[in-house]
């Protein structure tokens, strides 16, 4: 908690973006990481413009990343940044990650991690090289009933696992939102600069995530079904999936953006050989779970019963609702403890690595490439 | 609410049985049909001493379903049974629906209608020939929230149908409850008796028939995990299936019976170009419609605003919740409208007809075969 | 299951009735009661007229209850009625069960039981002199999940009791609905015939009668505000007390009808010394147990955990919802075990009884006289 | 967003304490306000060593909040603290507040207020004449959905307000927790430091303004039931009241801390004569809005449809969920913008005054010396 704030410089999160806006709030809740530089736009005029907007010295406002990275290396190691945030859209993760890291910066990095298996594996590879810590912003795994899941998995609490279903489901895009100029449905649409995946990528890949977070388990073979709705689109706008699982667990996973009424619906539930596990985002202050007879148990943030790792990223007393901006913290909050002990690799600290990005990466593109083919084997 | 009772005779439904006393039950609540005649199990003296626990008629309890149809026949018309309603284990509704409509008699018959595609037709030619109302207990039709969920899609509420998730998650069967003696799952397991569809044919099965009934969808194609996660087991209880359908429209349909803690977890959400809609069969008095923009819509039954066809089967007002047995009770009152009637297509009567219970077979039948196979094409 | 019905005679209950066809459908769920004569209406026209809807034998459709009394008492006594269900509005409640008790029927009565603590009294001396079977429908009491409640408090889940909440929520008469000729608005919202309290009579009286048999608990002071809202109503619509039971426990109860948007919002929570219990009347499968620490237990009807009394009332697997026709025909069932063994006092079965009537009718008559004059001792 | 953070000197709120780091939390949040000083607690070192824990320079970590005061006041304009924080047991506040306004510091006080109706009546004096923000962590009323909840009032959604149940329901001191040396429960069962109210005092004062910002009701007439059930205990756990409001709506409040299983259970309904509305705070992102016929609507943050006020206070799309802290933040944003235009009275910011502080003080002391006196006429 005493511990000061990391310096971070971020690339994109200007005017018009989303993301942005919510990693400096995560950062700043708990004072894990401080912004003092930014590249905060692709276009030089409106990156000083939102560099003033957020009160950032005006000499630490630049008009490019790579600006950022010469003119913050040139400072002395006690002022320039530590830690360089990337929040652009996803095809300019890459060159700003691995120049970062071989620059000596730790990195954040929204996800999807890149566009290709290529660049991912390139990126892992510099990441050991480099030995920087590099945390995907995977953010629904630090919510700390997610962790109260993974704990109960692991103890034994629902047997061995044998199914699950996870569903991200989303409205936004049920009209063609991008002919609208709509800056977040433009990108998001677009192959180019989104990747393979448009519902997949955003948001499926927070699904696999996710359940391979909670349950461990890894993905064997797989049949999906991708698919574009609304006319015009040239990406997913609704995937879903049957995930065979090393072990014998079966799976289902859905990523949608067609569904109207759905805002950030995404659910996860695991059923064991004794017993289940169920979450919701938008609820995310309970976990019920379920088991072969008599009651369901319905487990409260703080309610006295949950496991250390819950525990550690809990801020206040039951009742006291947690959400979205607290759990993404608490991936800030990993990483900067992670990056205070000079730490490569996440052992010990808890926060996505390069590695589940890497893993989601070859994953969209599978599930992409295979839609409608049948079933496909995966190797991680 | 006038009409008198239509008699009947029950084939299977003596002691152990689970389903014939909701059918008896669906059956006095309005008074739509009476029981004067049995032949309650295929074991001659449990099926007497059923007839006995039931207050029957002792010269109208029979030792077998064949004697009962011949005994019947020969009373006099106004005393003699007018539909036999079938409950046994699946492999016996076959005979006995052909030979009960053939000798005049309507039929009520339990899901899956038959084992086999052939069986299937068999029976839609006889009840064609014959010209007899045979009902098909898709229960779960008879919500008044699905009648209104199939007005919201009919008149457009929700626009064009995209995306359908249907669910039907039990947990019973998470354990080898058929080495325990415990009858129901005794049968439900085995293929010679349930047919070749375990969790698929017994739930999956009405998982189809609510996506038929309510989005008017027809399935084009699909690929389908058939799963057996229990040791010993000679049946699925754990389907999964995704699904095409003509006009575009794409589908989730899972049906497992491994889920701890799932009681009759039956899920329906349909999303379409304009809105969505969410019903749970243990919440079955309540519908979500969702929308492009603004509020949730939730629609209690008797709330007012409902359709004709839901008020039609509702009896009590609205917050006086009414559950399963009511909406089993709604089918055996479009029956029996309908066999008042002499009417022999459920045309202007709501229940669910041979060619429902037909498509069923086929497509539990489908989905077992092309279990892992990859994509299979399919034609009602 | 296997006993006869007891053979009923019906009070009121004709067309425009609304409670009459709800003890209809209860009495025949389980074929507990048989409706084989009725006085369905205080007007003889509509009375016959009613008869023949239900297709009572025209010769036992009476003209008045006066008369169907003295008819069916010429009858040979295992033709006659043995039971007169009385479901009139509530004025006609006391000259019909006193004669009907005393011309030997058992009664069903519905509640409030009569008007004036004085008709409670003699009720309840009549049938003390008679021994004749006397149930009230409180027909919540009849629900699984309030019999898994009772038993919960009485074995200690959870400690002694210190806090209740009872409510029950109406909207329907949020407007002056009996202006408009709506017949239940009309006697219920008219003191001569639905006695001084309007919305405590009608449905206050349910909530005091919950609290009763889930806590055990008596009333030993309170305090009420008894409100009427609609401009030209002469009866209360909106009640709200604040009671104390002996032993030192506090409570809440609410009734009220002009609640826009609640249908039948009777909710019960009780909190004791260990713990808590929450119920909910629209969603009536469900019990939520609560503790001093650690994740709440949400049972469920049927779960494999429930008391006896309460799995004695079960007709269905848990997660087949059973709901308020169910839970009135538990009334109607422990009733007519009741009479079958020709038991007078409610010992050893499970129904309300007229002491419980009567009780209610004190506690109404006492809220109403003390509306707004402070604390008021009460006693049983 | 672009306006510099406010410097704050918190009073109160080092090791041990709950409130003071969420009051650090919501002014980081977004930027509102920045803590430069502190006097952290009643204990020099423990004041000191708090400071160093939070990363304060040592000389501006102060022993005491006169020292605090008097040394940032020899300190040059543009460093001092702007605005005092006081997050002490509720006695400390009335010396801070007056002093730190008569400093000319604008203060943000937690609730309730002060201890008296004369401190509270005196801060408002010296609040009136030094023209100094001063804002009452009201929180709750910093949800989105409430102040949606407020604008459907104010434009007539419901219709004239005629009844409303706020609840506060606690579980945390159903034990003698006091006795453990736990430190919350010790100062806030003790009426020295917390006040005349208990339960009533730290959570009836958020009901009761929960209620008055909502509605904008003015209590006319209460009585109430105020109970210690614990043992040993010497302020009230259990709190009950009837309301009447100006205009003839009617109320009921409810605050426990009795009550297991209750963790932060803050509910609100309102029912006007046209519709209803409901929230939990524990599932603070939706407001369900009911009207006399028809489905309910379930309002969720940012769908597109709130007012501007709600939309003002919200960070996130739709579906991400924000909480507590969040909400609480809302109060320091108000504050700090007020603060930012040297504003003394709220007019045209959105935070909760001393206006409001010393309403629900006022309330405190009347609900706890009437309880159980029957009728007491209130004004505000």
């Amino acid at each position: 908690m005493s511990m000061r704030p990391i310096r971070m410089g971020m690339v994109g999160g200007g005017r018009d973006a989303f993301i942005g806006a919510v990693h400096r709030m995560a950062a700043s809740l708990d004072g894990s990481m401080e912004l003092v530089a930014g590249a905060l736009s692709s276009t030089p005029e409106k990156a000083m413009a939102s560099g003033a907007d957020l009160g950032l010295d005006a000499d630490r406002t630049y008009p490019s990343w790579e600006q950022m990275l010469e003119s913050e290396l040139a400072l002395p190691a006690d002022q320039r940044i530590e830690a360089v945030v990337i929040v652009t859209p996803n095809h300019v993760h890459f060159p700003v990650a691995k120049a970062a890291m071989e620059a000596g910066f730790h990195v954040v990095c929204d996800k999807p991690l890149v566009l290709t298996d290529e660049e991912a594996s390139e990126l892992v590879a510099v990441q050991q090289k480099t030995g920087r810590v590099f945390a995907v912003t995977y953010n629904y795994t630090g919510y700390p009933m997610i962790k109260e899941a993974r704990h109960l998995v692991q103890r034994g609490a629902i047997g061995k696992v044998r199914k699950v279903i996870v569903e991200y489901n989303q409205g936004w895009l049920a009209t063609p939102l991008e002919t609208s100029g709509q800056k977040q449905a433009d990108w998001r649409t677009d192959p180019k600069r989104a990747g393979a995946g448009g519902a997949m990528g955003d948001i499926g890949s927070h699904a696999e995530n996710l359940v391979s977070y909670v349950t461990g388990l890894k993905i064997s073979e797989f049949t999906s079904d991708v698919t574009t709705h609304v006319e015009g689109r040239s990406i997913d706008d609704d995937t879903s999936i049957l995930l065979r699982f090393e072990g014998g667990a079966r799976g289902i996973l859905t990523a949608s953006q067609i569904c109207p009424g759905c805002l950030n619906d995404l659910r996860l539930r695991v059923w064991g050989t004794q017993g289940g596990l169920a979450w919701h985002q938008e609820d995310p202050n309970t976990l019920k779970q379920t088991s072969l007879e008599g009651p369901d148990r319905i487990h409260h943030r703080a309610d006295g019963s949950l496991c250390d790792a819950a525990t550690a990223v809990t801020r206040l007393p039951g009742g006291h609702p947690e959400a979205f901006i607290e759990a993404f913290a608490n991936v800030y909050r990993g990483a900067a403890a992670a990056m205070h002990a000079g730490q490569d690799d996440g052992e010990g600290y808890d926060y996505p690595t390069v590695h589940d990005g890497a893993r989601g990466v070859k994953f969209i593109g599978a599930v992409i490439a295979g839609g409608g083919q049948g079933w496909q084997k995966f190797q991680e």
